[in-house]
């Protein structure tokens, strides 16, 4: 059965085209600072937004018109499938990502939840085979249950506790069976509402803990994924843990974990946090952590998470030149952790949203990989670092400086002289390079 | 010379006094908890608002009445000393903190500017030795010279790191000579304004460095005070380095600077990260690194640095709660980073918020006592985590537990019953803890 | 049947109390200012919040314990009616307000869905002939519904905005069946996403005219309820129509709606709009427009409608101090539009919730009753703007002035002498009268 | 003498050079939808941030490096006129704008800073004689002097209100002098601090007594130029009372002011709101008040108001299509009320910083004429509300339909169809026009 049976395979056009179902930017084969893009844009669709979504908000009910609407329990699962893989081959993305529960419904007891699932993976199995489609990650989806108002690896609750580790052992499972190239750990209610009720330390430790089992249990079972935390600073909870880049490369260090894990960076959750998302890009880089992307963007004048399909050509060619100066993604992908609007609830506009989304970021490479190419940012910085590469620089840089030598050297110096960081220039020259 | 002639020392009335040069909660010798309020609430007096600020701002001039205003130059520098002074004595404070340009001016060159400190710094260790007030911390200004345009330890010149080094090695002596118990370090400048100019990893590497210098020539001039790194997200750069408490965290792990630093935790800083002051003080209390207090409030409503004087109780008593908790402030003290409104100019004004801010943290101090003694609080959190007390909970907690162990617990779990986290109740309790 | 079984009818018992299921503050016939606090505080309940709603979030299903939630359809609506009067004796509350969806489901058309209208409001037009409860104010809930995805009388298709007509009418006759004393306009979706696909002008010109077809129906049908509009700034729609009171009073000046509305204010509105709530207040009833109150308070951490309970004694100070600058609320009153948090799940939790928010709004009555009493702000005031009584003052109020004799004035002034505007030291009076 | 010699005359080259001394979009000559580019887009030079400001911020002293620094008092003024006009000519701006006490000091009392500002003001004059340059608009600073600490027109001090109105009367004089096209009314510290202390009804009706002497003067002197208000949320007060645009329509039609005056509108000033600025400007326009633009842009993750260069092509285009939307500017212009960042002190950054933002106002203006001429958005909406051009709709626009009739239609409804919003298609749609 046909989901979408109105939209055909998405073809490139070029930019000239005015067709609405066509890429403009996007083209897997086209081969862009020496891969294809589709070796550099591993895009992965979110089951939980395009597939389970329906678009309700807190104030309103679901919106979305879609043919698997009339099914319930494990038929509904089942016809997401079908359209999850209808939707991939249509629009020729290559991966995708989800939530346990975005693609089985609970049953009456653990037992009979997992069997649900089992079923459901047995399914995507198949599809995956015949399709081609591939795994970027799986993760387990334990905040939405009742059981987990008060957090799953931080809950007060011993029970809860010990049942999210029983779901975080069959993810990982599921994730080996489906062959996932990455798991990741979104602290859904991982957090405090308030202080007054919390014991912090406790919670953090046990959290801790979970991780520690969890590669235990993955060497196990030898589940080689890439394990990805994922910050995010509020939302659901007031304080959520993972707070930022840096926080949860604190919290990693404190417990020994940092070398099991890289970071699963969301734009939205950078700009919540106060953050550029190349802010966030940079600093999981430095430290060598930069997993996987969750592509989407906020509304700055807004408060939460909107997870608005990313059509800032700013934000995704910055996006990208982090990626390439990283080296690429690794193993990780760009993972569209974006929903239609309420207001955009017709099946097209699931492919409309796609097609800006990767045309975004396609466009976005390609600018990037040419300010790289012509070194339009390298060849400033350079330059404006200079003096770290000769004289007391180099010494500063050699490890070899100390407050002696540097106060010998001021009280030598002549008046000094800065140069402007030249931040309006730098804008334009982004400017021609985005717009000509 | 008086500079407060028409303000006599503050005394404490009790609370039926509707005099408003009178303390109506703080009395320095008055026992709470163990303690008197003086070992406490070691204040200090902000040299860089109470005497040097004028109280302009970006759209206008200052507005200050001082006695003082009619000197310039060295001759203000003492004046400022003078009255300094005075009004600690009339206060009852016993602390002070200053950056090196708040106390002396600048001279046409490095050595000059040192000399002009010398003097300084030898008049007030007269004024200490005489008085018995003592230096909290002090602390280099690498900021508001326009050398410092690119930072200072962050610098994209190597000549102003130089700089920079030499001026923090004469702080630090500084320091030595007049008995600072804490020397802290407010990375001014240290940020970017845009990364599409901005090498972060060299930039953060240099910084590590100074911080390594810096510790080096502490030992070996035997200055023991204890160094505090100050978190703060924004303002004067787009992004500071020391965002916050976490990010402060992280890299003082990743650079080996972890056991040599405390954290200076300011609460207006932390309401600018996006987070309430006390969660800054459990996460630095939880990595046993809460060094010392910034005591002040900002203006939620408003996006920049207010550094209004304290009065909000409910503020000053989960401060006070979180700094009991910590078994006190140790070394640290709580040091009024405020400054009178712009409108509040004249000299009394001084004296008024001062009082303002000593009795919220008196009356906080008071309640947080209070609320620990009645364990108001603990009682409800240990029986809220009771249930890693026994059973599967313990062996979470002790280590003991693996996700083998735990799925099968869960396998064999009847319905999971959580229990109310009674937000709503626990503020109604402090409401009451607060106003009877 | 009992709902709230384990619960008695909770007392006054006066601050020394530990007691968590009595009121410290509120005592109805307690007289303050003149007035019983029942007359000052005329509390409503909100059976959305209270009756309706579950506990869940967009990252969560609902959680609240209830006993009416093994029911369906008109037997629920039925045994939530039951609760509620349960609910209101037990609390003393003597009013509430609803959407009309809050109380009786949807049928299968309008006819259905006004007939199901029907059943309930017969049944609570019993209820409160027997209760003496009373009806603060109805409304349509015009936003919940798939049909309202582009807003109500702003929506983009005319069969909406008839529907939406329909459903006005009926939500006044039902205010007047049920003796309603205001009826609420809350624009739930009267806004927009984006700027490029909205006609703003004609969608305001829209909701005008519904405005004014309501007026004439009221009339018709001898409905003399206060209108009240409310504000809110964001959510759900990127941009609500009704951002704040300043821009309410514009829309009703501008379509000649301003003599036939009241504003219903709510605290956690205000602050998302970046304003105290006191400012709105102020607003208002400088315009004669401070027509009922929306009692409850956000996390100014955060960027969404929480919609806490009240807790916050500096609010409901400030808040009660300017309704009765105002001369009391007239035929509004103080609804609880707050929701106990989702971790907050047992019944018991809403008798703690609401007695905190009352207690918080007896308090701050008490003490802004007293600071008004003592003239603690007004003494203050009055000095401070005394230059307005007399000689060139007096003339600029009177309208006497021109730019010609204030030039000749200030030709001939001497040095101009401004007075503090003691901030700091207010806050203390105000800490003082708050805590002793 | 020359202040940027190493500045020729910016050409238009056009998009492939590569000189950033050049501009690439911005042509005066180039006629786009049936204008030329000076006609659009008439913009201006700010004295205040081009030729007075220097870079300081409040953590640090003034950066710019400029060649008439060496200069104080008048000498410094006339300095900076011949800089100010040399730098129009360079750049080829038409128009300037300026504060009375950016062009002149004052001096030591009103009659003495008038003969300053009359100096300087000749000069101004001959020089846009000479040069062909225009003044789009000139005001008065009542802010940055400490006698305005409590504001000017909203002061509590009938002295500081009279200085106010004789410096308002001057303004009028200077700007008739100098042929003014718009006079600017942006209410520096009209505002407060905190209600605690302020009588706001008092203060917003001497602000309202103000403009009408204001108004009631110019017509006396026959100074027929366009007034502006300029609403702004926060900064330097806590709460400004021209908030935004809604705030400001409000204050003027309570006051019978609404036909004397148009808006302002500043872009960061919107954001700062809360608002997008095309949201600002449609309000204005929609109630014909559009009446020139401050161009600069803020950094939405930061509070308060940066004032950058505006460089986001996305901002310009959806400002332009506004402007094109409303007819045009009319009399007023397109200020850059815009600073080099600190770090851009050196005189040459001014030139890139203008450049980089007439760049971006010049192809946004060519974006969005093209979106209007090809109708890519016109259509969309049309069809939208098309159904208000008919049947019930058409009834309801026509002021035709009654509570009756709507609900005579929705009785007899069938199922009502929605059509999807579409912003994700509509944002590629805008992609495309900007990118290609």
């Amino acid at each position: 059965m046909a989901y979408f049976e109105n939209v055909n395979k998405i073809q490139f056009e070029g930019k000239d085209s005015r067709n609405p179902l066509a890429y403009k930017h996007y083209n897997a084969e086209e081969v862009v600072a020496g891969r294809t893009m589709d070796e550099h844009l591993r895009f992965a669709m979110a089951y939980w937004h395009t597939l389970t979504g329906g678009g309700s908000d807190p104030f309103g009910a679901d919106t979305a018109i879609r043919g698997y609407s009339k099914f319930n329990g494990m038929d509904l699962a089942k016809a997401r499938v079908e359209a999850a893989f209808e939707f991939l081959e249509k629009t020729g993305i290559s991966y995708y990502c989800f939530h346990d529960r975005d693609i089985a419904p609970e049953g009456a007891n653990l037992k009979e939840t997992n069997a649900n699932l089992d079923v459901i993976v047995a399914m995507l199995k198949n599809y995956m085979k015949t399709s081609g489609k591939k795994l970027l990650w799986n993760t387990a989806n334990m905040f939405t249950n009742p059981r987990f108002v008060h957090g799953a690896g931080t809950t007060s609750n011993a029970e809860v506790y010990a049942y999210a580790g029983a779901q975080l052992k069959k993810g990982l499972e599921v994730g080996k069976e489906l062959g996932a190239e990455n798991y990741v750990f979104w602290g859904g209610r991982e957090g405090y509402e308030t202080l007054l009720n919390t014991d912090m330390k406790l919670e953090l430790d046990n959290l801790a803990r979970l991780y520690h089992m969890a590669i235990d249990y993955s060497k196990e079972i030898g589940f080689d994924a890439q394990f990805l935390i994922e910050p995010k600073p509020k939302e659901p909870t007031k304080h959520q843990y993972d707070f930022d880049t840096a926080t949860c490369v604190a919290f990693l260090q404190t417990y020994g974990l940092k070398d099991h894990f890289k970071l699963n960076l969301e734009a939205n959750h950078a700009t919540l946090a106060g953050h550029t998302f190349e802010h966030e890009l940079r600093v999981a880089s430095m430290h060598g952590m930069l997993g996987s992307l969750d592509a989407n963007q906020g509304d700055l004048l807004l408060g939460w998470d909107t997870d608005e399909f990313p059509t800032d050509l700013y934000a995704t060619t910055m996006t990208m030149y982090e990626v390439l100066k990283n080296g690429g993604i690794g193993r990780g992908g760009i993972n569209f952790d974006a929903k239609i609007r309420r207001a955009s609830f017709e099946p097209v506009d699931l492919f409309y949203a796609h097609i800006a989304g990767m045309d975004a970021y396609a466009k976005g490479l390609k600018v990037a990989a040419k300010l790289i190419e012509d070194r339009a940012l390298d060849t400033f910085i350079d330059e404006r670092y200079s003096s770290f590469k000769e004289g007391i620089g180099a010494d500063i840089v050699a490890g070899k400086a100390t407050l002696h030598t540097l106060e010998k050297h001021a009280l030598n110096q002549g008046e000094i002289r800065n140069v402007s960081g030249r931040q309006e220039l730098i804008k334009s020259v982004v400017n021609q390079y985005l717009f000509g």
